[in-house]
């Protein structure tokens, strides 16, 4: 039986998005595929409020990590670590032979503008890392504030994360200011994985110039010039997962990106709620990421059998991240889910649990 | 209309296969992830006859000859260069910040192990690239005499890309003593784009702890240290190709894989013999690819208005690569493409060129 998934990524996937896969391949060098993928790239640019260019990048989210780092810094970056996806991206930094400071957080608090601000004060920074919603603790970095605070930073780019909450958070590239933004399929695009979307600033192009090493399956400068030339990516894309992410824009685009975000919203605030009534939340209070909630196993109930309960009844959910594994678990809202289906998943845990 | 392709890819897969894509996901962090990627991994290494470690990576097979380069070479590496795949990789090295020397050869040409044994004789190299499949010009590398020769220099890494050979030619990895060997979903294995296959002896991966940059996206180290504990990949997966490589490994097994390898064979002599007869080949003789040939157009046909007429029967071809564009023309015969299909395709081509 197939488990609906409620776990931060993968996250469900309609059963039409599924079958678009299923259509006959075209060659990537002919002129339905330049069809393809300029459609997909302007429908992104409108849903994310961008000019600036964006890009599909055939890999999981974290290949853009590392292709921000090797594309806009050269040293020195600053590393905004509270949790594991954030701590990934420092390392990711160091991996590369980059020079990173990191603000270090205990996991499940959020990062305030005035912390990056002190570091900024005190050190010239190429660029800094934020993960916008922390998929491993379910907080959201109030990135409405960070970005306003960079607007006195003009000489630092900033990189942001949002793997776990673009397309189901409100993220207006162009509004906030984002240098380069990335974000999985697999997450609230509610689409397989596979794909990876970045958009990049003109100022973070303008600094990729200068920076030596960048490689090419995610050089930015690269990926940008094949597109312009032939509307095309540079190398072989993975053009059924596209299939599926062009119909997926598409039914994105019908329901309307604000009416997504209020969707998200409300099942968020549905389930927090509830949490906070049985259990309690593990995100500091005020920054509760609207598309993954992580809750603290205050019952000390066993989240594997849980876990393997629900299985039986058709639904998974996910146990805490790493050494949280016990400790919390974590429920995903994202993506094409409905309130319904969260109002669902809830009966059946307060079931299991004689809630 | 689908047209049914006979370019170097991607090539033509199968209805069923396309299929597989459409299961519902299962989380990447689950046992169903583990049996599913253990199960590939281990029919692959069957298929390849090697006992190296394997491994997949949602990605074109340029991010292996990226990441080969990242993980295995501190500076010198020699490139051999005879089209455009091998010139990518030569350029690749360039923008890893690398200082790679180049054999540099018309297009068209073979590589001999001579002319690599004259280099590693002159300069110390820690690594050598070749493409043993050009895709651009049909040009198969003569790899049993090369990986003979290259035995000689036991301290010097092969690196090999077989990305549109690889499941249609026969390269045993171990027999052949290949380091580094990578492919591509999209070709010869009749997959969807977005998978890259990899495997790494042991002699790479003691190399690799000695160089830094690796990055993570495509550092051997790491995914390798994840397989070991948990049997799958350290980033998330592209799920739904997976399970159609899954299903398509099943039935290259069910053929064989040396039968497969005479299926390419006799459809490789079957479109040679008929090219020699209308034209030419562009190959060196006795180094014409077994899975794409390329065709001098020496009746000055229009390659673009034979695609066309193709194209409205339902086939689709492909024109030279880059430069030669118009002087040459590519038809792939890979994959799960059968003698009958190839010989229905060139029973279209004589009508429409009335040859």
């Amino acid at each position: 039986m197939h488990k609906k998934l409620f776990i931060p990524g993968p996250t469900e996937v309609r059963q039409d998005i599924l079958e678009a896969q299923a259509t006959p391949l075209i060659g990537h060098r002919m002129k339905a595929m330049t069809e393809l993928y300029t459609g997909i790239i302007s429908t992104l640019k409108e849903l994310l409020k961008t000019n600036n260019f964006t890009f599909v990048l055939t890999a999981s989210g974290t290949a853009i990590m590392e292709g921000a780092i090797r594309n806009c810094v050269n040293k020195d970056i600053l590393c905004c670590v509270n949790g594991a996806f954030s701590e990934r991206w420092f390392k990711i930094a160091k991996a590369c032979d980059k020079n990173p400071d990191a603000i270090t957080l205990d996991w499940g608090k959020a990062v305030k503008p005035e912390m990056i601000e002190e570091k900024l004060k005190a050190k010239k920074y190429e660029a800094v890392t934020l993960v916008q919603n922390e998929t491993s603790t379910g907080v959201r970095a109030p990135i409405e504030e960070i970005t306003k605070m960079m607007k006195n930073y003009p000489d630092v780019l900033l990189l942001v994360d949002t793997v776990s909450s673009l397309m189901g958070d409100k993220i207006e590239v162009d509004n906030l200011g984002i240098d380069v933004c990335l974000a999985s399929s697999q997450k609230a695009f509610a689409l397989p994985p596979g794909l990876a979307v970045g958009t990049v600033s003109e100022k973070a192009l303008k600094k990729s110039e200068t920076v030596t090493g960048r490689g090419h399956y995610c050089n930015f400068l690269d990926i940008k010039d094949y597109f312009e030339k032939k509307g095309q990516t540079p190398t072989t894309p993975a053009i059924t997962l596209m299939y599926a992410m062009n119909k997926q824009l598409d039914k994105i685009k019908t329901e309307g990106i604000d009416n997504r975000y209020k969707r998200h919203v409300a099942m968020a605030n549905h389930i927090q709620e509830w949490a906070k009534k049985h259990f309690s939340l593990f995100a500091e209070s005020g920054y509760e990421s609207v598309t993954v909630t992580c809750i603290n196993n205050t019952k000390n109930i066993s989240v594997a059998d849980l876990n393997t309960e629900l299985g039986k009844r058709g639904f998974a959910i996910s146990n805490g991240y790493g050494k949280l594994k016990e400790q919390t678990f974590r429920i995903a809202h994202m993506g094409d889910l409905t309130l319904d289906e969260i109002k669902e998943l809830i009966k059946n845990i307060e079931d299991i649990l004689k809630l």
